[in-house]
């Protein structure tokens, strides 16, 4: 499952320059994003589940206002994800997907 | 200010068919929003800000998925606003703005 993959990757270049968000502090995937940029990428995705929506519009916030003001926003897109949770039962949960670009 | 008039409103009908999302139960956003394009609207707006953004998703993927599979999304918007806290202090919270169109 690719879900398994991304925790591992929580933080840190998944595939396709993209930035999984979890519970770690705000700042340490605003660095993430700002490492690929500047590390040559044209293009980063910041991908977010359940309550970390909040925090990755909080790290798109950051990194287009503080830190680099010439990336831009190219889209957003929510989606419906389901989940199957530890008992066997299924929950539906939200995403968010940001796409920047340089 | 525009925010407090926003608190009072939280989960009506607002101006220009605004659906502000706080703290109550997710179906109340939602069925705020169904009522609003039930009642004529073409088009109407969720915005949250901090913790609530995650809910503002959750209540646009529940009314396009489960109750009016002919809205559409028009647009989502996300920005930075500064809120003037308790003691004075400022702090800068994330807000998004979600349109959706029949």
């Amino acid at each position: 499952m690719p879900e398994e993959t991304n925790k591992i990757n929580e933080g840190t270049r998944g595939p396709e320059n993209t930035v999984y968000i979890g519970k770690k502090p705000t700042m340490n995937y605003v660095l993430a994003v700002v490492t690929q940029f500047n590390s040559g990428m044209p293009e980063v995705t910041i991908k977010a589940r359940g309550n970390a929506i909040s925090r990755a519009v909080d790290v798109k916030e950051i990194v287009l206002n503080r830190f680099l003001p010439n990336v831009k926003e190219k889209a957003i897109k929510t989606s419906s994800e389901e989940l199957v949770n530890e008992d066997g039962t299924r929950s539906k949960v939200s995403a968010i997907q940001i796409t920047l670009i340089k």
